[in-house]
């Protein structure tokens, strides 16, 4: 595909992630969202066609369906597929390696989530770790929210040099915003009853030399996840060092409490003031003014929206599989741009 | 005071923790509750009359106002401090300091709780870890809920010789549940501004010794405090090694998520189905089955019921500072066997 010619991008699976990718999809200039399939009748297909997406059953019997319930579908994935370069699968958990096949045979190039084994692929994605061992790749996998999150904060570490070993805990939103009608927790906080938790090693998917080991808990909430850290840095440094070492990635925000951003739900409505689609929070943010070094020794804490994290990353995902840009700095500051990336660290930020 | 006679206790201040220790040393056949102060004319002083404690008004003042809401008062604070042999200060934050002149003047002993400064009494107190230095002193200091978990999980692992360093992260309840209607947090995260947070240094206070930093953070439930740890140890060493150090605390309970124990919730439905008052739990509830040794690394994940933890403190605080018993390790275990302390690895123990 030259860079003149536009990426055909379709999205299987207009849910959560799938709606925020398509989204955003169609904001980069080099990328054509051929459609959306999926299998709903409800609300949220409707929305899709308001948008003016191109809207697929994700099989015949689906499209039927669909269409009987007055949606318009053009056809099924199959025949999305036809029309397209790329299909990022957003379908639930354990679905995409079904789909897989299908990608497979047709011989198209493909992005699954976090939700999939890392052996799905061959390939875990995070931009600034591993985009170019991606390039021109069949398939990739867009590693969990959590996951991206440990990895863009622990390769800023690393990139400086200062990166030894890191321990962490997790506080899980106990469930999603447009699902928390259908169960949750209230009252109570529910640990994973693993330690470590799954995300350590997920992280060394992506870069196996982080020594990284986490711990997990489910709270009652729903806005996002935060993150505590203990990092043992390779020799003692200086609070501006490692402030510096985090704002050399653009897809970490430093934020303050004392900019007002004292909780999840304010860092939320800043978003939501922004004007950013879904109040999405595509940034690690991280406090600059709760961080800590103490010797070699460095603790902070940060917010993981975990609906929009893995957002900027996708897209970086399609140019790097399509080989549009070979370089992933060029392909983070073309998706920041189109994003609003960059803005937070200056509203609310560093000092 | 001999060991015939009874130490007359005072506790001023019915509160969340005042009718917790008023509760237990009415339980204990070495101790007599003399009666409680407090400035309340509601439901709260009527169900100390109800339960047959001597009611007393902090002032003059206060003891009027009680009488004309109809209490029968015996007398104000004074009046108690003259039939008593030491005081149990569970009033608010910061007031304390102030009841502290008069307890002085008076010549008689005192035990304040953990929202005090250190300075106060110039002495910490952990049964585990600081009885033998409070003996016979004019008085202590019960530590927070959460340093009391802290100091004894640590010391636990000191007297094992195990301990080298260790960082946590709390999970603090965001308010008691009989004041939830008063104000607290929903849906959202609330990290406390300053990294590290107070529990570190406070721990410190009891055994200076202790290497250890915390963080803090804000969550939407009333039940409990949940802390994760990352230790580092001495040397490498093995889960049962570990469980044992843990073990030979009887503060310590071992439970376990596949006794059905998986949350905080399910742990409190447990002390009330034991029938303990208030639900209390009186002890560390660590996860045994969640605990996770690699290398000389250790990582763990317990609660801790912030109304009730100080309780059996406070009893031995009493012995302690009146001499009746010399020995640490006699006073846990007279004070376990009045408040059931013991039962729960043995249900819902360590495999």
């Amino acid at each position: 595909m030259s860079q003149a010619k536009k990426c055909r991008v379709a999205v299987n699976g207009y849910g959560v992630i799938g709606k925020r990718v398509a989204e955003a999809v169609a904001r980069q200039d080099d990328m054509e969202l051929a459609g959306v399939a999926d299998i709903s009748t409800d609300w949220r297909p409707r929305v899709a066609l308001q948008k003016g997406f191109r809207l697929f059953g994700a099989t015949g019997e689906h499209t039927q369906a669909m269409r009987e319930s007055g949606l318009e579908v053009v056809g099924n994935l199959e025949d999305l597929l036809g029309v397209s370069d790329l299909v990022v699968d957003c379908t639930p958990k354990r679905i995409a390696a079904l789909n897989v096949d299908i990608y497979r045979q047709r011989g198209i190039k493909f992005i699954v989530q976090g939700g999939e084994k890392h052996e799905v692929t061959g390939h875990s994605f995070v931009a600034e770790a591993s985009y170019s061992s991606a390039l021109n790749r069949e398939s990739t996998r867009v590693v969990s929210c959590n996951t991206t999150s440990i990895v863009r904060t622990l390769t800023a570490l690393k990139h400086a040099g200062l990166l030894r070993r890191a321990r962490g805990t997790l506080l899980r939103r106990a469930t999603d915003p447009w699902e928390s009608h259908l169960g949750g927790i209230m009252n109570t906080l529910v640990p994973e009853p693993e330690i470590p938790s799954h995300q350590g090693p997920d992280a060394q998917c992506v870069d196996p030399a982080l020594d990284v080991i986490t711990m997990a808990v489910k709270v009652p909430e729903t806005l996002a996840h935060l993150h505590y850290w203990s990092v043992q840095l390779t020799r003692p440094a200086s609070t501006e060092e490692v402030l510096d070492a985090f704002a050399a990635s653009s897809r970490i925000a430093l934020i303050r409490t004392d900019a007002g951003l004292s909780a999840l739900n304010t860092v939320k409505e800043l978003m939501a003031d922004l004007g950013r689609p879904h109040d999405n929070l595509y940034e690690v943010a991280l406090w600059s003014d709760m961080l800590k070094v103490e010797g070699d020794e460095l603790f902070y804490a940060y917010m993981v929206d975990n609906q929009a994290i893995v957002i900027p990353e996708t897209i970086d995902a399609v140019r790097a599989l399509t080989g549009t840009m070979s370089n992933a700095k060029e392909s983070i500051a073309k998706t920041d741009a189109t994003l609003g990336i960059g803005l937070l660290t200056q509203i609310a930020g560093r000092r």
